[in-house]
């Protein structure tokens, strides 16, 4: 862990970067275009309404994106430009990326790649996974070292979803499984291949403040007000999108009590953590995914996210401690307690959904009015086939198998790509501090003709 | 005002969270599912058009209540968190009482509480007067006595809603009277009973900084931005819905520039005061909601906007001193000059459309074309049928009368029950401090090995 | 410099907002009225589609001039209030001015003026030149002297818009030229006339802090995923409209990359500058609106925006230096790095685009399948009708110099009109501060009955 040498990993990024956006002109140069123009009036009307459909949706996700998880990321008090930045950073690289790699890899057999919202859409999913994942390397990475996660992980999520969505037919219209069991488990392993055995020391500079910790928790609201939006997006239009909503905002609504709750009973003198406050209230988001679009009843939606806000906080307080002291294991920003465990939780209660969609329908098939779940079983039903229930069940679980093991083996082997010297890890006592990062202006450098030693003072503090 | 007895009342704010929580479950159970999914395409393309025109207000509004709301009410330097978290939780809290009382209350007959978009709508309306109300005694009240405020206000103002819409026919889209006024009175109801005739001190934290008047003031601008929809999403679509987002936009425009002037005549050296700008800005949003889909021409949002911000900011220069001082009423955030006053004036300017249009259609019956009220009057005329302008604005003041009366008086009886001691009253000098809610970790708790003088120094500063 | 007269000027800015909204109410009551309401039903079922339609974007682009806009002008760190409450003002003076402006020029031969949601928005995009061009003075400008900017502004630019769209047929649906280049320089000429020849030092308080960074950049990230909406908004519905989506969140993606490696390759050690990502990652929406609705390939936005951050970081890192340096200009925002050399590239791109589309078409006419450009030129072609792609390039080419002359002189025009002293220039010492222009509640005069040494020196602590 020495000081990285100082000139030439330096300008490693700019290069790569630069590299990488030449390639990228070059690839479109070659292979993309747009949809051609509708011929027909009617048709441009459909554009039009098809675009007013999605589009608010797509902008709720870009400000969760960049604005709420980019504040969800600023609790580490003097890293908060750094989080920010490399949030940003990583999500428009990744996104990139992942458009040449669907564009190489889907669409390459229809000749062209023809580029509309819905590409950026699924190219941007794919980015999402590298951001959560380096949630647990935050602050002790250097931005060369997240594009090389950006790099592996994009490939093997795309790789890893196909298999799960497409071979399997796993059912996951908010990403449970695919996106935040996959992300989370491959950052683990990123961070335990990257930091060896060795336990990292608690570090001055990673405690927050109540200043950063209110920033973050703005992160987290804004994050909680789209979330719906995020999961209903790629549903089907009308029951199944209005139901995904609905489940959704009910699954973030029982978080967000709950989390008090838990988070309150387990501190002590019964005060709340704002950790657990940041991250148990969009628990319920994790969860829901995986049944959003299911015509599960309401209480399974609400009941989830009550749990999964518990098993969320319960995880800060027991099971993070818990591996970091027995597998030394690093998750600076608790992805698995906000990502794996939510994400466990939302699969199996697809599973079981399914389960019982399916006993209700063969129980209510001669009843007129069914309670609660008879519709839903219908309208799930429909989704598996002929191979019934049982079977789909088990797809779901396997899906989860699937993406755990496939996320760790392959985060793993990322992670060793990250004890490569020339990516320059920060070394520790420079960590956690954007004057790593970014050109700070002291005020020393610029005193100013009036400048008084009144004035230093106050410089001093507002840098603070 | 001793010190809370320290362990009993901090168990209480979760255990009774998690009954809650609990019997919500078992309501849910029982009676709530969602709508059936809808039979045919056609259905469907019209679920998805409904939900295209709803989601995004919807969405909206969320932003403005959990992250407009919760930031305007970080002006408090030192209470930041627990402004935004006890905000966000009592909006989760009173949805979801909302949601009860409201399927308890008007779906029971059907057998069948069937959720929608919609419903949570309407529960989320409720909540937003509970959050109004606590405004007045924001940062001297334990989250337990908030939980009791929304529990009294949520069924009071179902009930007072149903009494001013439903039973008097009041016109009111945009919630000026229902929601306003009522939640104004009530809030200053509650504070009354709860501090008696002693005046409240002034505290030492309970002075705004810059950096806290930033955020709350950006606070503002984000409540500013979204308003329109608030008043609009339950309007008519169509002409009624346009009107309301135009009118309101004007109004709101007109508030902000007239706030500028009337904050800069009355303060010293003709500066304007941070105070003044975070709320008057607002004020015409809270006074056009009762005229706002009415067709009354733009000069009387223009003028209603202007009208309502110099109260406003008359309201905070003379009238919540002279309440405090005469009346010993506290008044935190000054919601008597954010949303009474204006929320007077808007009623009053709702009974005045009502007979100015009455009165331009019967002029104007035999002109062809009638210069600016005649279109309206024809619109609005439509709507309070045959029992004349006269009786309809009648009809807005005495719902206007109900309101104060009503919630006042509830307001000083729910008030009265947050005397109880085991409430956890915070200890005045433990006021408006993050530090009797939050565990801020210290920096002296966890050192870590390379922590020096200088580190724990800036740490200090930090917390800052 | 000296200090100004210290009654007279504070009560220039009350009296001469309230003298304006007096104007406005009369001119309101006169002249403009709604449009009328749907006569039938499948009218008002079309109002609101289109409602549903543009009502979105419109909230999104108020988002980003009164929130995003906002925070990024709060880099400043003592004077973040009034950074953002003078923008604010300006934005809904300017908006008023505009309307009022467009009423009389645009629509009084029609008798009445109808107000929708449509002219709210041109009279929005008027008063983002004036957003834009004080960025240029900011911070050493009193609200009085941004109100002449404002004054003398919105007519201007209302003509220029005129001569330049609706005379020159220059295609511009973006605002490149129209916004972007207009307001950039008209600053300019504004900042000139005011300083005049002498440069004016470093200040103090003009140098950003981490935490004032990092507030501007959440204003950045907030313009960045909002600016498609700005973009679009004004583009036919369907194909044009998607393209115009993409295109300019293409260009943006390729901004904020390549800004990283123009920032990282430029800067000591390889570090960002803050000002860099701040201002560059937006570069490339600044430079897609000319092209933005054009068939181009998706190629070119990408190109676009790389190329416009690149010029935009070596204009802040050599180009503004140097005119401090040659010219005494002061540029305190950077907007001719922002908005000056990305809209110069911008309208350089669509005569470019132009010119290739049309040879394309040419090249293209008897093959079946055109490569990448062929139905880009067609939908291109139809808008400049019969007169060619050359005298179209030569159009845009004749727009970008009546833009940047007749705002230059314009803007020295006024400039001059800044210097009368009645305007309260504030003295050097007093700029860059909020306490000049906000009642900031010193801690010292609300003491309190506690108070202690202790809580003074935390109180002076909080100031800061």
């Amino acid at each position: 862990m020495a000081a990285p040498p100082p000139t030439r990993p330096r300008r490693l990024l700019p290069l790569s970067l630069g590299l990488f956006q030449g390639a990228l002109l070059l690839f479109f140069t070659i292979f993309v275009t747009y949809d051609e123009p509708s011929a027909r009036a009617e048709d441009a009307n459909l554009v039009a309404n098809q675009l007013y459909g999605i589009f608010p949706l797509f902008q709720d996700i870009q400000v969760m994106l960049v604005v709420g998880l980019g504040l969800l990321l600023t609790f580490l008090p003097l890293y908060g430009l750094s989080a920010i930045a490399h949030n940003f950073l990583l999500l428009n690289f990744s996104t990139q990326w992942a458009l040449v790699l669907q564009g190489l890899l889907h669409h390459f057999h229809h000749g062209q790649v023809h580029l509309d919202l819905h590409n950026l859409l699924t190219a941007e999913f794919a980015a999402v996974t590298v951001l959560i994942s380096v949630g647990a390397v935050l602050g002790r990475t250097s931005p060369c070292q997240l594009l090389v996660v950006a790099t592996c992980e994009v490939p093997i999520y795309l790789a890893s979803e196909w298999a799960i969505v497409t071979h399997l037919g796993v059912l996951d219209v908010g990403g449970t499984i695919t996106i935040h069991v996959f992300s989370c488990y491959f950052g683990l392993g990123v961070s335990k291949a990257l930091f060896g055995a060795a336990r990292q020391p608690v570090h001055p500079k990673e405690t927050p403040t109540p200043r950063s910790d209110l920033l973050s928790l703005v992160g987290t609201l804004i994050l909680w007000v789209f979330w719906p939006s995020f999961v209903a997006v790629l549903c089907q239009p009308g029951d199944a999108q209005h139901r995904a909503i609905l489940n959704t905002l009910l699954a973030m609504s029982a978080s967000a009590v709950t989390t008090v709750v838990a988070s309150s009973l387990l501190e002590r003198d019964g005060k709340l953590s704002p950790g657990h406050l940041q991250n148990g209230s969009l628990a319920g988001g994790v969860a829901i995914g995986a049944v959003a679009d299911m015509a599960v009843p309401p209480v399974a939606a609400l009941a989830l996210g009550s749990l999964s806000a518990v098993a969320c906080v319960l995880g800060f307080r027991f099971l993070t401690p818990l591996l970091a002291r027995k597998l030394a294991l690093q998750d600076q920003c608790g992805i698995h307690n906000l990502h794996g465990l939510p994400g466990i939780l939302g699969a199996a209660a697809s599973a079981v959904a399914i389960l019982v969609a399916s006993e209700d329908t063969s129980r209510s098939r001669f009843s007129q009015v069914s309670p609660v779940g008879g519709n839903a079983s219908e309208a799930v039903g429909g989704r598996w086939g002929d191979h019934g229930a049982g079977r789909q069940a088990l797809c779901q679980a396997t899906g989860l198998a699937v993406a755990i093991g496939g996320s760790l083996l392959a985060g793993l082997l990322a992670g060793a790509a990250l004890r490569l010297p020339c990516l320059a890890r920060p070394p520790e006592q420079l960590c956690f501090d954007d004057s790593l990062y970014f050109n700070i202006q002291d005020q020393a450098e610029s005193p100013g003709p009036g400048s008084t030693a009144e004035e230093e003072a106050l410089a001093l503090k507002e840098r603070v």
